[in-house]
Order: structure tokens, then C-alpha cells, then sequence
């Protein structure tokens, strides 16, 4: 099998939330799913085995990331990113669009964007044609084309031309993507403007791309605009693709996201609150660093089945954390992530009995999590 | 089993090297050992599944820096180390001697020695007695005498009266020992000077500890130095207990230690060369952040069983350090704590075959690892 192929496998009775399944040519992914984030070819602070003893299905990195450091010619003397860090199970790579856009002093123009490398300042130059390369090159099971994200307060003028460019751009990387097992997704602009959502999203998905994905959010709206978003357009996408949005990571957002229809995610927010110190349970955030800690030899949450939790009590990481030892930042990001990808499977279970609402309601009832934030 | 028993199994007919084994509560030693530091009570960087998968036999912890974080009454309330940290194998603690002559700004007495929390200025008096109570309520398997740890530069008349020193609060530290399930051991000092050396020998083996160790040795004496102690003194320990000898960890002066009698070592050197992207091979060392690993696709070691050789390349290491992952000081110091580990088995193999001294010559014929350093 060369590309990706999606099947929908039941949608709950009460909601728009799918239940779906993945095939790729790493193995099957069941949807809806939670990607966690590895931005250098590595997920920060676990092993690969660490990775997949939480039950993780898939795996993101970063083109643009990767095309800085190691470099395109160390990734194809390895011949893509799978073989480079050992990782034999899916892999999806964003373009750049995002990393690019929050650098300062980059030039947007049609060709692309001009920026300055954070590394030497060299001049480089992104384009539709070079992301597709890169991430060609990277072998990603599944490939991101080149969009502008942009800043909603750039205004309505300005989003609506970086969404006919984002167009143009996405029939460029289109055109340039060869490569035969690696699919390709478009992904929907417009801001928080509901006519050029509307009109990105006829745009990108009149281009026959593998997958679809919602991008431009999380980036500091508020949760009332992102609802909006959600429910006005995550149902509009294709029925018969796998729908990912972009940035996503909370319980409050994954819930909102699949409520409305979508099916794949990813946030760095898991492993970076485990490097922070702060472990997300099933009754809501817990600060491990806080002194209430010290003495307490329970596991970070009763009853969860991750490594650190079957190992070690909240007064030792509390101890590890206070040291600074790695270890400790370790057995959070474990944890974070374990409960994101198992929080996941609830959803999966509940979807499949139609109890996607109720299952819900409990979630938000037995925990500190906001309903919306 | 309340405290260790010691068996000598085997000794080398060219050398005065020795095969054992030592029971303890939490299991079975087999000597020579070297002990991995988890100085906070987690060898850095590792898990316990990872320490465990390296065939690590026994780790070693400080009781110093435990007394100061997290402090006695958190370990009394998780009844002590093993339970603290989930390790169920053996565990010895060092006195806090060495740590607290490491600090500026102390004052010693017949009593002990007055000083400054580095954590929050406070004064603290640590005598023969404190430390065995804290060694107690620690609860490792093996305790460490308290001893006077000198600067070799302050002279033969401080060594001397720092010897008898040493001696008084050995038998102090003997009597304030009551734990039944820990053993303690003594401590031999006198520095480079061979008659000071051997009244401390006689005076510390005239009480009957466990087992007995070397210290003042390791700390910046020259290799010739610490020879001719090993070469007069390894031998003359009590033949019939454990011989450690305290803060060795490099190739070279193992195969000296072990040549010379001795049983135990512990070195920090394999997870701080790991952090700092050094690893040890059997051909030598070997800088992993240097660029001509960029396209390597061995791993750090072939015909190397450790996780990190199993699994991933020196190219992909090199990147990781680049990036300060978390991941690249990882899997170093996994494989470096594993190289020690398995030369140590190697070296155990010899002695067995009463070929040692081949062995010693072949390892050193073979790898750039200065015979004398």
C-alpha cells in the first residue's frame, strides 16, 4: 500500500464525533487519535520503547525543524526520518507553514517566504516546491502542504488574500508531492472569519489531497472563536478523509474537537508540562513541584497503568523535580502522555456506544478541567 | 539475612585479582562490581527498568546529599531508599565524609565536622554518630564509616593526627551502628604516605566491620601515586571481607584496583562523560558531538548488547546532542554504564581462568586506554 486509506467506522448517534481507522504504509491508526510531538526526531525525553509502551499509534516532527538540523543531506544519507531515529510506526511531518510564520523578519511574497536561518542567517528561501521536498526527503507516512498561518489581527484584508495564496500554494505543493508511499493533506485557512473559512475550504478541498486539516487555530484565540470555528466547519470537511486539527492538546479542546467531527491532533503540551512538572490527571492538572507532595506516596493518579504511575510515588518526583533530575521530567512526559493517548481511547469506546456526550459530561463533572477555556 | 556475607570464590594465580560473591538482603553481588552513583537517589538520566537492563548488580547513593534533600523525615516517612526510589536490589550510601570535606567553610573537631548547608546557610554538625543515624534511617544495605577525607597538600602531621582521628570515629561510627538488616564498613585513609597508611589499615581492620574500603584515593593524586598504595596496601585488607575502593570508574584504574585485590568500585564518570556526549568503548573513548559522526550509521559500539546500540546510530546520537535533547545524554550514559558493567564481567571471566593479566594486556593492546594515566 502507497498512500494512506481512511475508513469511517461509526458516528455517534448524539454528536458529529467519528470513530475511525488509518491504514499506512507503518501500520494502522485508529481515529480518533492523539499524536505527541517530536520536533527533533525525538520525542523529549523518552526512549523509543518509552513511546510505544504508552500505546502510541503515530508520532509528529517538524519539517522545518529537521531541515535546519540535522540538515536534508544527513536525512537522505539515512534515507528518511524513520530509519534515522528507528521508528518503524507512522509519522506525519507539518510543512513549516507554522515554524516559519513565528519568525520575525521573513518577507511573504508569491514565490514564498524569504527568512533568515536562526542558525547562521543565511537567507532561505521557502516555497510549496521546497517544503514538499523536505518533507519528501523526511519520508513522512503523511506530508503537510505549505500554507501561510497567519496573525488574526492582521485584519480581513490581509486574510483574505493569504487565503487565495494558501490556495495557490497548496495546488503548488499538490503538484510538486511525487512521492508514491507518503500521502499529502491540505490544509483550510481564514482566520475566524467565517466567510473565508468557508471559502479556504472550498478551495483546499477541491484539490484531491489524502486528508484535510484545520489550521490557524490555537494560536491564542479564545476558546468562544475556536467553538465557532469547530462547529461551523469541522462537519464540512470531507466525510470520506481523515480531519485533523492542528495545535491541539488539552482535554478541553480534544473533547471540543471531536464533539465536532474531527479526528487527529497533536500538542507539545503534555511532554512540556512534564518538563514543567505538572502531571494531567483524570480529576485535572496536578502541580507535582507544590510541597503537598513531599509526603505522599501515592502514584500520580490511582489506578493508571503508565510506567510511572506502576512505579514511583508523587513525594519521590516531587524530590526528582526539586533536584532537577531528568528522571523526573521523564516520568511526567510518560504519564502526560499516556492519559492524552488513553483519554483518547475512552472517546474511541464511547463513540463506538453512542455515549460520546454522556462519557463527556462525566469527563468534565469528575474533573477540574474547564468545559470550555 | 541480616547483614552481607562474603564468599571468595576464586583468586587469579598470576595476580592477586579476585572472584566473589556477597549476599545481601536485597541479593546476590558478584565481585569484582562496579556500582553505578545515583547521588539523589536516581542514577541520572536513567530508569530503574533501564539501570536494571544494563545488569547493573548494586547502585550506590549519598547520604550527605539525601540528610540535605529530601531530607531524613521524608525518608523515615517512605522507610527508607528502596522503598523511596522502587529499587529492590542492593544499594550502598557513602558517610557524607568526602561531601562535606568538599565544602568550603567547615570546621573539624574531635566531635565532627560544623558546617553550612549549602541549601540554606544553616549550621549543621555531622559526627560518626549523625551519620550512622542517617545511614540507618536510609536503610542502603551496605553503610560507610564516617572518616576525615585530606587534602594530601596539608602534610604529613595534619595526616597523621587525621589518621587516629579517622580511627576514633570509626569505632565511634562501629558502636553508634545498631541496624541489623545493613552492614557497615570501614574506611582506611593516610593519603600517599606508606607508614600512615599502614597504621590505618591496622587500626581501622583491628574493629570488626563488614568489609573494608580505601579512601583519600581518586582525589587528583597522580596515577604512580595511587598505584603504590594499591600495590602495598590492596592486598593487606582483610582477605576474608569486601575491599572497595571509593571514586574509581575508568578502564585503567579498575584493571590496577582489581589487579591489586579489590572487589567494589563506584565513579560517576560513566553517566558524566554520558551527559557530556563522551562514550567508552573498547577501542577507547569516542567524542559523539564530533561532526565526523554526522553520517555514521554504526552504532556507538558494534557487537554491543546496551539499548542504545540495539537501537539507534552515532549519526543519530550526534544529532541528538546538537539539539541538547534529553534523549542523547540517555543513551550515553546507558551504554557507558554498560561497558562498565560488562568489562567488569569480562575481567571476573579472566580471573575465573586465571588469565587476568592476559586479559589486562589484550584490553589494553586494543584500546587507546592509557595503561597508566
Amino acid at each position: 500500500m502507497s498512500k494512506i486509506k481512511y475508513e469511517l467506522l461509526h458516528v455517534d448517534k448524539y454528536s458529529k464525533a467519528r470513530r475511525g481507522r488509518i491504514h499506512t504504509p507503518h501500520g494502522i491508526i485508529e481515529t480518533p487519535v492523539f499524536m505527541p510531538v517530536g520536533t527533533n526526531s525525538t520525542v523529549k525525553g523518552l526512549t523509543n520503547d518509552q513511546i510505544k509502551n504508552i500505546d502510541s499509534e503515530i508520532i509528529l516532527s517538524n519539517a522545518f525543524h529537521l531541515f535546519l538540523r540535522p540538515g536534508m543531506e544527513i536525512m537522505k544519507d539515512f534515507e528518511g526520518i524513520h530509519n534515522f531515529m528507528n521508528w518503524n510506526k507512522p509519522l506525519l511531518t507539518d510543512s513549516g507553514g507554522f515554524q516559519v510564520f513565528s519568525l520575525k523578519d521573513r518577507k511573504i511574497s508569491e514565490e514564498g517566504v524569504l527568512f533568515r536561518s536562526p542558525l547562521d542567517g543565511s537567507k532561505i528561501m521557502m516555497t510549496p516546491e521546497k517544503s514538499m521536498e523536505i518533507q519528501q526527503t523526511i519520508g513522512s507516512d503523511i506530508a503537510m502542504a505549505f500554507d501561510e498561518c497567519v496573525n488574526a489581527k492582521w485584519g480581513y484584508e490581509y486574510m483574505k488574500d493569504s487565503v487565495d495564496r494558501t490556495y495557490r500554494w497548496a495546488k503548488r505543493s499538490f503538484e510538486a508531492h511525487k512521492k508514491e508511499n507518503q500521502s499529502l493533506f491540505g490544509i483550510v485557512q481564514g482566520g475566524l472569519f467565517s466567510d473565508l473559512r468557508q471559502r479556504s475550504l472550498e478551495q483546499i478541498t477541491s484539490i484531491p489531497f489524502d486528508g484535510f486539516a484545520l489550521g490557524g487555530l490555537a494560536v491564542g484565540e479564545k476558546y468562544q472563536e475556536s467553538e465557532k470555528v469547530l462547529k461551523e466547519f469541522g462537519d464540512k470537511l470531507p466525510k470520506d478523509k481523515p480531519r485533523y486539527i492542528m495545535g491541539i492538546g488539552s482535554p478541553t479542546m480534544m473533547f471540543l474537537s471531536v464533539e465536532n467531527g474531527m479526528d487527529m491532533f497533536d500538542c507539545v503540551l503534555p511532554t512540556r508540562m512534564g518538563r514543567h512538572g505538572t502531571a494531567l490527571t483524570w480529576n485535572g492538572k496536578l502541580n507535582l513541584k507544590s510541597a503537598k507532595n513531599k509526603f505522599d506516596h501515592s502514584p500520580i493518579e490511582n489506578d493508571c497503568n503508565c510506567y510511572a504511575c506502576k512505579n514511583h510515588t508523587r513525594g519521590y518526583i516531587n524530590h526528582l523535580l526539586k533536584r532537577d533530575e531528568m528522571l523526573g521530567k521523564t516520568l511526567i512526559s510518560i504519564h502526560n502522555l499516556y492519559f492524552n493517548i488513553h483519554l483518547i481511547h475512552k472517546m474511541r469506546e464511547a463513540i463506538e456506544n453512542d455515549s460520546f456526550l454522556d462519557f463527556k459530561k462525566e469527563f468534565f463533572s469528575n474533573s477540574s478541567y474547564p468545559l470550555q477555556n
